[in-house]
């Protein structure tokens, strides 16, 4: 499966050339939208008249001027390189460029939200108050904190939590404090660095671990 | 002031000696009790009759079965070990036992907490359900985690949500990824072990960081 997204991310771009109709009967001004995009999932909310703001990193502003280039539908190598530079904005959209081909889930998180949703027009309201350039964090600010905001009043990714568990169930485990102590002291022992700082190094970062577990 | 909580965790078993007197007709069943221990805070909910229930890291249930030792007031050296070993234990203290000569806070966190506290009995009923030994966690399952879920319904402890906070700020920042790329290649020259692989895990190293900032 995993693959399967891994190579379709690459291929994706020829893919969406043809852009399938959308129904825009089925939105409402406040929705939250949702759409698979490269590896993550991708969030904007419906403003009306075939208009979704959300948020995405773009890195096109960042290099040119030229406002009818950055207005067409954001590529994945934008994005990517958006991502990395943490160039990013929340911009306005037709629900066809947002979707970049996607089945799009309505309102799929209020099953999953604990949080009931703020009245549509509001959140809305919200979601044009944002627009413009932001600082953009895959983990920490990206287009899932900005929805949550505007429909939940909380600025939480459940893709970043997921995320954070995942490796801290990996990283810090009593395992991995093991394995951290025996690779250390394999190396400083394949190195031939064998001094007290070393053994206390590794010493250190494995109890940290242990620690942390 | 962090300084003076060091040498105070130090000296504190001497200091402990003298026992205050606590006026028990301040506390409810289902109170939560709030004390500063060594670094940290620690955490009751109060029973009734000068019983409270709290989660404490103690090494001796695992080293000895002699019980009215174990029923003794846990010491500073006793929880550290019991922290570092994980072994904790849901345990009745009297308040002086629990309280460890300090001053209590009751429900302060009621202040802190956005859920509304559950009844006081249920509070209690919670805390007495959950009384033996348990394996404990610095990080992810200690004595604010225990009272919180008891209290409030939700296993959260906002210590552990302040250190996160702080180690990420600190960690996953733009200028530690650029740090960690220069230090990387500084090692790499002086240790004199300049190759691609090295070169790459560097990169590798600086690129995980930054876009985890």
């Amino acid at each position: 499966m995993f693959l399967y997204q891994l190579l379709s991310f690459f291929f994706v771009v020829s893919k969406k050339e043809e852009k399938p109709k959308y129904d825009l009967s089925l939105y409402k001004r406040g929705d939250l939208l949702e759409v698979p995009r490269t590896l993550f999932t991708h969030f904007g909310i419906y403003l009306g008249d075939d208009r979704v703001a959300h948020l995405i990193p773009d890195i096109l502003p960042a290099i040119t001027k030229n406002k009818s280039a950055i207005a067409k539908m954001v590529t994945n190598n934008r994005l990517i390189l958006g991502a990395i530079t943490k160039e990013a904005s929340v911009r306005v959209d037709s629900v066809a460029d947002f979707a970049y081909g996607s089945e799009i889930l309505i309102n799929h998180m209020d099953k999953v939200c604990a949080q009931p949703p703020l009245d549509g027009d509001e959140v809305a309201r919200r979601a044009e108050k944002l627009l413009g350039s932001v600082t953009y964090s895959l983990l920490w600010y990206n287009c899932e904190h900005y929805v949550m905001y505007c429909r939940y009043g909380m600025a939480i990714s459940y893709q970043t939590y997921q995320f954070c568990t995942t490796i801290r169930k990996i990283v810090f485990s009593r395992l991995s404090a093991f394995l951290t102590a025996l690779c250390g002291m394999c190396t400083v022992l394949y190195v031939g660095c064998v001094t007290p700082l070393t053994f206390l190094l590794v010493l250190l970062v494995s109890f940290t671990i242990w620690m942390a577990a």
